[in-house]
């Protein structure tokens, strides 16, 4: 787990010859790939490719490198990404009143279950400080109210921008965010919803459930945009559930889906296995 | 698997006393009870109850018990029903061109994997013929056009009621049945929905599961009501896809999805462990 | 969720007129069933109950009912355990160097998820003192050598007794208990074994399912009894895994799994949903 | 699913360069890519592959790239496959009295599910020759008993001979092959064990895990070594159980498990997405 590797994902136009092209290059660098994966996609003709290469087997460093494989992307037309693990990503956590999420996130910071930082907390409640002041981590809280709604949002992109955050995580953050702050955070906003989506979209996803009488719940990991609840999906579960569960048994098993299907979003994300295209994402997992 | 019993099932509003009651006439007649369930809806104020009984235990012979029990389920206001192990449910199957649910039901009907006969097998195509009677099962082609609609579900109503057939079976039949029809079999039409409910009702399933980019798909098991799947649900399932999944290979994945749930489905039916309040199913598994 | 309830659990060898005694007891003193269920092992020929009663329906307190239970019991042989929901019970955790499952238990708790209270925690490494003890909970440091370990197990037991603990969960801890200990807690003992019992016993389990390939791993969660993992179960559950998932992946992916394997089979024990019967549970989930 | 396609599958040792000159190979010949998958086992240092190529797109004819890849393959000693999807595989199915599996293959070769042929079943019992035959595939019943067991297995391996079987399917074959018999179709005998491997090996592993007390039972898909349920596994799937299922619910609800799985395992086989190494199986599903 501990090797640094950097890892480069791409997509672009399908042709003959993109991995050759590639692998070529990295071959001709003694790069040594420790994972690789392709996906052609046969109905929009796009090639989605995701390598990770061991760091200290390159012959070359990291920006001549880049500068190379700068050109063949534009040979491919590529849209294309290099990142390094010894490069941490930073995470904001926007949190309310629940905590499985959280704390279930908490842990595996704690445990470096994979390489990623919590820059920061902001929550519209204060109930949450100790717990995440004890990991020394800051909390802000930004309460929001209809009056205060602009401003509060304003505050909030402020503090991610300060503490560098790269990504968002809504760990069953209650509030709907503005549309502007998603456009500017496109592809950087994970958020957890308490339903298999596209089923019971919207608030209440547990009372809908037991209203309607499905034998599954389930939760669904996915990027943000300004649509609510229709971004690009990157994970989901469900659980079993009987005419004996009560909503608040729902909403009990639920956080046990919600806290997982999330930590598995957000590690996806972080180790840049995820690819959106056209609303829909690949998962190189 | 192969002793005869009678199962009571039941419903009636929430009071105490009721297993007492039931219990106590069981007990006055030393029935043995094999299974017992229960459940007390605590929104509805609501009590349902099933019971297997081991036939040759009881002192006095169903005609007689069927006399005393109703007596009490008239002081309790019950809905109920007495079943006879001995008496196979008659199912009548409706298919239209693909095989996978029927040739999983033929499979459990010869291998009586639970107590059933599948006393018809109705058809809008001629494909299935061949399969179907070497089972020595009557099997009727029905063309629908939206020209003799009417006359055709009337005919097929016909033939169901012919065979006495307990309940319907649609097995992946393709043709949406008229509203009258549905009322006239009230909770005997048992359905397979080749998606997640209420995620992808009607046309098309796998087409907008694929579409959404889902990480799940999925099969419900309902009981067909006059609006279109949207009555009670029996039994789902789900199997995870990923983005090289195309929409066949979602077809492939539900197929087994779908014969599954449907078995389940139809089981419990068949053995008396579904009830219905409300729109919602009670299954005591 | 917060409604006072008395919960009685019982067994006994099977016979005509059970449930009729024991529901017409609760009847005659107005008892309210909130949930009731039943099971008649027809290989042992033994039956085992479980009802939930609500408190404040009785019309005579708890003690005259259990007065007037204890009688109807001795006639019917039982076994059987009538507890209040208002008396917590009272858990010591027994962990060593990892966090996971101390730490998704410490939330459950936090947040009240089931009625229970960890009174202490033992653990024989000082690491997650800190954390434990800004949950106001006494951490016991006790280490185990060769040398000591009859020593520090007799401590354990005298803080598991000085903190009257109701039960004992094994939350990772990675020594053996002598077998005298686990005589003394029987029935109270819970662990949570990192494999899909009876497959891998004993150390390393992970390494093991590497070993053998498997496509699934999972964890059990089982009575601690004199002989090494082979308990009675309570709850297993598994995960998927392939050729590219190395040990450390298959440890990241099982540690999900053993944490709400352990919840689900801790929250089992404290709501006395669980039967012990010659090895095996009946779990009334 | 019905463009021709050739499909390489190899594995060697790993070094630096392999998938540029096998991507460069194919891109040399305007090899179009469907499907790639690859992976590098860090523990063996062992380097694995497989491609799907769009047939047609390919420069030069099936026997010249064959050649040209040849040399490449020495270079780099790699074991390796080339399969073209033209060429049905060849299955022979081995069956005792239970039918599930058989029902279930039959039904997928019927529509093809994917691209295989069954070219006869041999059984040790004559009850499924009816159905067998209606499907107009041979059944040839040879008895198996103390005394003929040599000289039965030496029948049917001439009868898998002379119907050119690629490989043989034990579909709930109930008899223990000849160690010589495995040794001489390695790697193409496929078994489903109707338990979760390792656990419960050998005979009646319902009765083992009913024992036991296990909440989950399951099937293992594997390939057929001299040593009994011991060879490199393919799949593996499991279902819940609890206290309430005799061991004959854990039989009914086991058969729906077995049957999925096996179908899963022989598509891959079919499919040649599976590389056997060390008794382990790399499975590019």
């Amino acid at each position: 787990m501990s090797q640094r590797r950097y890892t480069l994902s791409l997509s672009c136009p399908d042709r003959v010859g993109i991995v050759a092209a590639v692998s070529g290059l990295i071959a001709s660098c003694k790069g040594w790939i420790l994972e690789a994966s392709y996906h052609a996609d046969a109905v929009t003709r796009w090639f989605f490719m995701r390598q990770e290469i061991l760091a200290e087997s390159l012959s070359i460093d990291i920006d001549e490198f880049r500068g190379r494989f700068a050109a063949l992307a534009k040979e491919f037309d590529m849209n294309w990404r290099l990142s390094d693990s010894a490069v941490k990503k930073r995470i904001a956590l926007f949190v309310s009143r629940q905590d499985h999420c959280l704390s279930d996130l908490l842990y595996r910071w704690r445990n470096q279950e994979f390489d990623f930082d919590i820059v920061c907390v902001i929550s519209n409640h204060p109930a949450l400080r100790g717990f995440v002041e004890f990991h020394q981590i800051p909390y802000y809280h930004v309460p929001i109210t209809p009056e205060n709604k602009v401003r509060s949002f304003g505050r909030m992109e402020d503090l991610v921008n300060e503490h560098r955050a790269d990504a968002i995580v809504l760990a069953r953050y209650m509030q709907i965010l503005p549309r502007g702050f998603c456009d500017r955070f496109d592809g950087r906003i994970i958020n957890i919803h308490h339903s298999f989506l596209p089923s019971f979209l919207g608030g209440r996803p547990y009372h809908q459930a037991y209203e309607r009488g499905v034998k599954l719940i389930g939760a669904t990991c996915h990027y943000v945009t300004g649509d609510l609840d229709a971004g690009p999906i990157i994970d989901q579960d469900v659980i079993r559930v009987d005419h004996s569960d009560a909503v608040e048994d729902m909403m009990r098993l639920g956080r046990d889906v919600e806290k997982t299907v999330l930590a598995r979003g957000l590690r996806y994300h972080v180790q840049e296995r995820v690819l959106i295209h056209q609303n829909k994402t690949i998962v190189f997992d």
